[in-house]
């Protein structure tokens, strides 16, 4: 039960966009080397981020990467589940499910699980997680 | 952000043992055919949970795998971090966190989502899933 490492490293990357967000499109180098980031991985990453509409990818000699959107526009939840594909905690909250014991009384508990995490990652907006660690 | 297929698979075993709680030990055959469930896998996986003194092996013809304890003195999350280790949500959860960001305002959202999730597991046993569908 656990956050992709992927996810945790687009996270990190869209956080540096943030930080920066109204300047010149930042490089993969800058944002990797801001956080700490392996370069080639976090290619990929960006690449479903950019096929997500949240992130823009702008050629050229100072070319990078911008958000696609204001910060206070796109929550942590979006980022997770470009990366990740939809929040399903396990087999039975698939749709179809992946099980068929319909009167599973796990079924509820995992379905209200998966609930509260979901709104959890969408209460929270890439701008809250930056906005604050400014100040 | 999902289960494990090892914790999902260990718990639908459980059930079974827990269905079957106070008969004869349950052989793995008898509990694969039961769910549906792969026989190699799951013989690796009632490792972890016999390591973890949750079930218990009885060798011998009749031999097989029974609860280690009630199944209402068994919770869900025993179930699943015997199987996944303790629920640790992401890089900044881990103790010493793997990330040196220590002000990071994500850090709290993650250990909310953390302390809600392993809540909503301990609060539910074995007996809650098995007793349910019996009725």
């Amino acid at each position: 039960m656990k956050l992709s490492v992927a996810a945790e490293l687009a996270l990190r990357g869209v956080f540096v966009l943030a930080d920066k967000n109204g300047e010149d499109p930042v490089s993969l180098d800058v944002i990797c080397s801001a956080r700490d980031l392996p370069r080639d991985y976090l290619a990929k990453i960006f690449g479903s981020l950019v096929r997500a509409d949240l992130i823009i990818p702008v050629r050229g000699k100072h070319g990078g990467y911008r958000l696609a959107r204001d910060p206070a526009r796109i929550t942590v939840l979006e980022i997770v589940e470009a990366v990740e594909g939809p929040v399903v905690l396990n087999f039975c909250q698939h749709d179809p499910p992946k099980c068929e014991e319909y009167d599973c009384p796990m079924r509820p508990v995992w379905s209200e699980l998966q609930e509260m995490i979901r709104g959890k990652l969408s209460s929270m907006t890439i701008a809250d997680c930056v906005g604050e660690r400014k100040h």
